[in-house]
């Protein structure tokens, strides 16, 4: 394995971490090092010999330093193929070359808003200087973080730098350009009106940050972990998972993937209800006038499901509906707040994770964002569904009208159906859950699903779907369980089998146009 | 609106589609030209009159052009305030920044392999020159692609680019240079044996292009589209969805996601097995010697369910599959192919989509990739779940042994469990799937829902789960319906009372260890 023996380098690096004691072990290896602007300061203050970039160039920095390294003898000492031209153009060949970039991601972090100091910190040297070196990896070595000082040391010290970690750190220098450009994109495409929808790119990156440190995947034998897209510090919802914890061991990948699950059903329910979740689907819900009522019926709707559940609400848990919750065996809580008096209650249970949106709550509920899923190949990327099912058109096209009451009751039906795995029953009664078909291959068994769960409780209630009905039996079905109303997307070739169906079984049905699809 | 009146503009294209249209059209307008290698030829040879880069800065080409436009005159004349200062350093400014890079993706795709030739078509003086000009749009805009030129030729016609323009320009320009990058660490990491699971990345882009349209997402009312990562010509299985294609009509966004469900089943099968699905989840399936008793088998396991599914098998479809196949509404047929007389009968049907998978198919059964999702403020990333059901270790953890005959089939039972949705209960007798509970918030459901399902075929049957079980419930019901064998992971605090009423009841069940969650 052939080794590059380091002669000179270039050191000009933001972060200064470690600089000085990399820059003198170079020195002390015979390194000649050529450095810029603020690293210069740093190491000569610190004793260390090195040579100005412009004494290296003969140019003055002019620009503020703009374009101190964007010179042909900077990168044709990087570029060289220390072969007999360079040698007839008296090229001095740069074999390292150890830069960190402006921190463009750190500010826009800080909160910085002004778009001119936005632009000030996007690096133009920096990155050109690590992707020639990248390039030329054969004989440059690129070092784009503090985190490979000793590394390279150690192999400095030991006759060069192998070509294979040579490879390594030019991989890890397009990994770095390519995060840094996707985070500029990201944030300067907030200063604009023109379309932000991810698909109408017909090539593009999504910048992705390791936030959150999980133990596992969805199950032991897979690893995984949480990534949050950079962003202004107001719309970093990625904190609610780590500072909206209040109490409790820490999250796991499915915690995560449920809250948002949980997140979402809240988002479209009305102020003071609450949701329980298992496996991302409701298994509880109900709507009234307080958090304390709203739970009570949820836990009535099922209070088998709920077991090692998870339990949202749109509103704030004060000490009744906490000496409740204190009852049953729960992994997660969450609420816009707690009262003390109810946090105090719900802290005594040390693993209980306990979450309080309050602060997130504005852009947790109005996230415009999309939908990523790895298929074959690739991934699937929509549009989040923006739908909100107590908004739609409720087109009664029955003989029958619904009641206010029911009408009431199929929203909140539509509402929860839009949040339960395909195919999707609900069936709903006084604004609370008591059946769910979920997942289901085929329609007629997501609604038996649903309505043995309701049991007799369906007598009098409204059924929710995600989507029409293929034909009548799913109606049929419905009617002879008590099942008063009846609301679906339409759509099917066969709606006139399912509206005869319930015009001849007394019951009323709604179309609302909106499919509600969700795998 | 302020607007950039463009005086001077430097074009360097690899791309020279429109190169000569547009630079007249820029002439003509009084812009003087800057022009590097190619494109000073191309548009010499046009008759353009243009610069020569090396005339403009002094400066010979060195190295085949490797470093020709990383010159302080350049980059000075990009990034230029056009204050005094670079009035006093007689810095000639550059308006406009027409560049396009060298074609990394395109020779990736066109199967180069050879490393030198793939470092050699990194471009490190285009990226550069763009990213100047992005940085600086205020007085310098960036035309990173043909696509704008009648655009920019429009607006310098009515006195200037607007900064508006210039602005998206940049945003452009990050994004192609993010998206650049990206593509280069993906394919170079493919050239060391350092590790490739995309979490050892604490910062990291994917890059995506769009590569099939389809009409829309999960619902209508929803965007949607397919995105592939860019990668060597026998690695793009996303070719398989347009060239495996051999009738019917285009995909949809629901199709994409169904045929990878069964890709992913069809993988942890043997040959010749048959599997449907809806909505992602296995509705039929069946292990036999040929295709065609493993279709009879699948269909006979619920032939409900099957009614505009799609059918993938691990073989090829004769004409008695297809004769059989012919009699039922289906959306997909997939097979590793079809044989010439199965393909004329089935291709009767315009709208009926067949794909073969042949071509594709060692890649497909063994894509070992990651899996990503949208969740609030980011995504949760895990790798794919790699363990196989049959190769897991069976343990025997009651007094009674499951028969060799039971044995398989609690490894087909846990086969297809692991590509349910959780909760997931399967029941499976002679090699056949005979009941699902899917997507359930509780298991005692899950499993009822399975048996419901198998009806009186469940007696003598087995059962698979993904996940161990709470309490004794499944078991006392799975007994009561004749179900003879078990297998799950085990794992939980009451796994012995499990295991009791196993062998009060005279069940044999195995403890897997691996547990199988999919949401």
């Amino acid at each position: 394995m052939s080794k590059i023996k380091v002669t000179r380098a270039i050191i000009s690096v933001f972060d200064k971490t470690g600089i000085v004691e990399f820059a003198k072990e170079l020195v002390n290896n015979g390194v000649e090092i050529l450095s810029t602007g603020g690293s210069y300061t740093t190491l000569s203050e610190a004793g260390i010999n090195c040579i100005k970039i412009e004494d290296f160039t003969g140019l003055k920095e002019f620009f503020g330093g703009r374009v101190k390294t964007l010179h042909p003898l900077v990168h044709g000492g990087i570029l060289s193929k220390r072969d007999e031209e360079a040698k007839a153009l008296n090229i001095k060949s740069i074999d390292l070359v150890v830069v960190n970039l402006y921190p463009f991601e750190k500010i826009v972090e800080n909160g910085e808003k002004n778009i001119e100091n936005l632009i000030e910190m996007i690096d133009i040297g920096g990155p050109t200087m690590l992707r020639s070196a990248a390039k030329n990896n054969k004989f440059t070595c690129p070092i784009p973080s503090a985190v490979y000082y000793d590394k390279i040391i150690s192999e400095i010290k030991t006759g060069g730098i192998s070509t294979e970690t040579s490879f390594k750190m030019a991989l890890e220098t397009f990994k770095i350009t390519s995060y840094y450009d996707s985070v500029i994109n990201n944030i300067l495409a907030q200063y604009t009106d023109s379309d932000k929808n991810i698909m109408s790119n017909e090539k593009i990156t999504i910048p992705l940050r390791k936030n959150l440190d999980v133990r596992y995947g969805e199950n032991p034998h897979q690893e995984g972990a949480y990534y949050s897209i950079p962003d202004f510090p107001e719309n970093n919802l990625s904190e609610f998972f780590d500072k909206g914890k209040l109490n409790g061991k820490e999250l796991s990948y499915n915690n995560i993937n449920d809250i948002s699950a949980v997140m979402r059903i809240l988002a479209d329910l009305d102020a003071n209800s609450c949701v329980a979740v298992k496996h991302c689907n409701p298994c509880g819900a109900a709507q009234r006038t307080t958090t304390f009522e709203s739970f009570k019926a949820a836990y009535e709707g099922d209070s088998m499901s709920i077991f090692g559940g998870i339990i949202g609400f749109k509103g704030i848990v004060g000490l009744d509906t906490a000496e409740l919750l204190n009852g049953i065996f729960l992994e997660i809580i969450i609420a816009s707040d707690f009262t003390p008096e109810a946090l105090d209650l719900l802290t005594k249970k040390k693993n209980l994770r306990l979450l309080s949106y309050k602060k997130w709550e504005d852009k947790i509920f109005n996230e415009d964002t999309f939908e990523i899923k790895k298929v074959l190949g690739g991934v699937l990327i929509q549009e989040k569904n923006q739908s909100i099912p107590k908004n739609e058109t409720y087109k009664v096209v029955t003989k029958k009208t619904p009641e206010q009451s029911e009408i009431n009751d199929l929203k909140f039906a539509q509402t929860l159906v839009k949040h339960v795995k395909s195919n999707a029953i609900v069936i709903v009664k006084d604004n609370m859950l008591i059946g769910v078909g979920a997942g289901q291959m085929n329609r007629v068994t997501a609604a038996k699903i649903a309505l043995d769960w309701a049991k007799e409780k369906a007598e009098g209630a409204v059924l929710g779907s995600d989507a029409y009905f293929p034909m009548d039996d799913t109606v049929k079905l419905a009617a002879s369980r008590g099942i008063k109303a009846i609301a679906q997307p339409g759509g099917s070739i066969k709606d006139e089998d399912s509206i005869k169906a319930c015009d001849e079984l007394g019951l009323s049905m709604c179309f609302t146009g909106f499919r509600h699809f969700y795998h």
